[in-house]
């Protein structure tokens, strides 16, 4: 039984093909059956890639890939599989790291160092990984420009909607394109493991400015979004800049010639991470969380993720109960500089306690009527000094025990 | 409605008298109607006191309180009330506190910087403290030895059960007794802040003595459970010694006399400890966690907190599912030295997971066994070191979704 598609569900976006990129999703019967669950990209000769991996300490197999030859800076190819994520298999999941590179390179024609790897599922069982393999020449065949809608589903786990961003930036005068595609129900699916995030652009960026830009990029986007805490041992965002169209060239160093490219890129991001928490599991409310006047950004970042984190502050919002008593809990176990005496806490932009107390004559009923929407406004002010910092997180319901307490069967 | 009784909880111990407390409970309708919701003991002359108190950086008033005049080492009076947390009140709440201590200390006959406080329930309404103030004199006039369940019961909020513990210990060849009551149904029960725990001994302890003691002894029991990850504005643990039984003179540094003070003083806070993660909202399963092979104890713990804050592992628990592969993820975002590869698991006693990978014919039916019972054991071995730790969390179900997201009123 398919689950039901997400309150919060946005559709895809018109997504214009991108020089350079081409696309295609194949059913390997992986562990899935009825759908495609790998998904290639051929990436033109020249493209370079950045990438930005999980902190997990147990990290899966296609992460460790990954970042052995990042550092090389160039890519070819991207082979994705949905429904194993290859994490703690042992010497089986390094082989079939290498199988999977070595029939992607094979089809494309590069070193199999060139072929970036990413896996989603469930953790812990051996992946038959020469379905992926002998499915692999079929689908390279089958490539076409702009089959992102494809590519986007063929990702998909416990995701309840395909999400896609794109914009379009100016580098020196020239316009190019970002097209990102993403993966996630929460930061973790049943069994799975979990974000996935592909970026892809046109313009033409040296590897060391790509990778500064990615950083900087993931770090206002997806480092600012929770859904449950649990961090996965897959989270994998590559970004790939094929080169193809002709430009300013933009040095190493990046600089203020990818001023713009980098605004659009982190528009794309926070699109594709905005969309994770949109299809958190069980999410029935987004939720903005804005921190100021903290003793600084990184304070105030502490103190966001806290109250993001937060299941009482969580289960409050599920209940479209405007409990600000709970938010006073999360600020002060966030462990940051606080003044229960300077703090004030606004709901959908009604200032409802001030100075360490209720503001008099509290007026519930529009706060109330905010609740019961399905985009909530938190904000927070510490009184303190000007460091601001914004999260985005969803509501902890029912759903998100149902997805998670069910057996894995 | 009253909520069903928790399936994990014990029935109260026989709590025989304890030589200098008097005890009582009094329904002074504070929030609660038809129930007590206001407990005193008043402590012979000459009790030292020891407190450890929330880390939370936004506290209740009687927290500031008793942090206040904790350091001169004197009780003579405890005053707790239930329905209102008196946290996040101004000015308000100081007067609440001042008039409370001021009317106990007159019928005590004592200064008020001796009469410690707790309050717990609701945060940021101002309490109607006249109404605790006016049943002072009737209650204590009325306090009676032995009174253990009165007060049990008379601090509970959304708590399903009363929580007491005892125990005998020996002081240089003289035994003395140590009695504790606690209340929390997690971390917070709803709107409520929340952990509180009084124990007394009629020991004679110099205070320094005492706060050394309870430090190691909250450590080692409260500081190793979580429900819910959420720390409350208003946890107190409070230890009296009323020095009425004669004993061999304790010197302030404590020392090897006080050994099996200190065991025994142990064994009663984490019976307290286990017995409000029994009460934990929504709880079905107790779950211990045992971590050993850690880099030091430090880390063990850390990681064993992890994988007791997880909502992934706390809710597959609750789905009696042996989801080793989150065990894993939580191992891993822990942020402490851990290899993959070394990592070995266990549930129920059976090892399911070594070196890396699932265990060559690993038989799962003795761990589904295990996982449908009411206490569930989870080991792990990181392999790297001597370091171990223990903690112990609940399930995560829909009776905490239930209990968290139901509106104030």
């Amino acid at each position: 039984m398919a689950p039901a598609i997400s309150p919060l569900a946005l559709p895809l976006p018109a997504l214009p093909p991108l020089a350079g990129v081409r696309l295609g999703a194949a059913a390997a019967g992986i562990r899935y059956q009825g759908r495609s669950d790998v998904v290639m990209a051929e990436l033109a000769p020249g493209t370079t890639v950045a990438g930005v991996f999980t902190r997990n300490r147990c990290p899966g197999a296609p992460v460790d890939w990954c970042r052995a030859i990042l550092p090389a800076g160039r890519a070819r190819a991207l082979v994705v599989n949905a429904g194993n994520a290859n994490v703690f298999t042992g010497r089986a999941g390094v082989e079939a790291v290498r199988a999977t590179a070595a029939a992607a390179a094979a089809a494309v024609g590069c070193p199999p160092r060139q072929v970036f790897l990413a896996s989603t599922g469930v953790i812990g069982e051996v992946m038959a990984h020469h379905r992926l393999t002998e499915a692999l020449p079929a689908l390279h065949a089958g490539l076409a420009d702009g089959a992102w809608e494809a590519a986007a589903r063929g990702i998909m786990t416990t995701d309840t909607f395909p999400k896609a961003a794109t914009r379009t930036a100016m580098i020196g005068g020239t316009q190019v394109r970002i097209t990102g595609i993403a993966k996630g129900s929460g930061m973790i699916a049943p069994d799975m493991a979990t974000m996935l995030c592909f970026v892809f652009t046109d313009a033409k960026i040296p590897a060391a400015a790509l990778q500064a830009a990615l950083g900087r990029g993931v770090d206002a986007s997806f480092n600012r979004t929770t859904v449950d805490s649990d961090t996965s041992t897959s989270d994998t965002v590559l970004l790939f800049a094929t080169g193809q169209t002709k430009h300013q060239r933009v040095p190493a160093e990046g600089g203020a010639l990818l001023r713009d490219f980098r605004a659009k890129l982190h528009e794309v991001l926070l699109d594709l991470a905005l969309a994770v928490v949109r299809d958190g599991e069980g999410a029935q409310k987004l939720v903005r969380i804005d921190v100021s006047g903290a003793v600084s950004a990184r304070s105030a970042r502490r103190i966001a993720m806290a109250i993001g984190n937060s299941p009482l502050v969580k289960t409050a919002i599920a209940g479209a109960d405007a409990n600000w008593g709970r938010i006073v809990m999360a600020v002060g176990k966030a462990g940051e500089p606080a003044d229960r005496d300077r703090l004030a806490i606004a709901v959908g932009g009604v200032w409802m306690a001030r100075d360490g107390g209720v503001v008099p004559d509290y007026d519930e009923a529009p706060v109330v009527a905010h609740m019961k929407g399905r985009e909530i406004a938190i904000a927070v002010d510490l009184g303190l000094g000007d460091g601001r910092a914004t999260a985005w997180t969803c509501d902890l319901t029912h759903g998100y025990i149902d997805i998670n307490a069910a057996y894995r069967s």
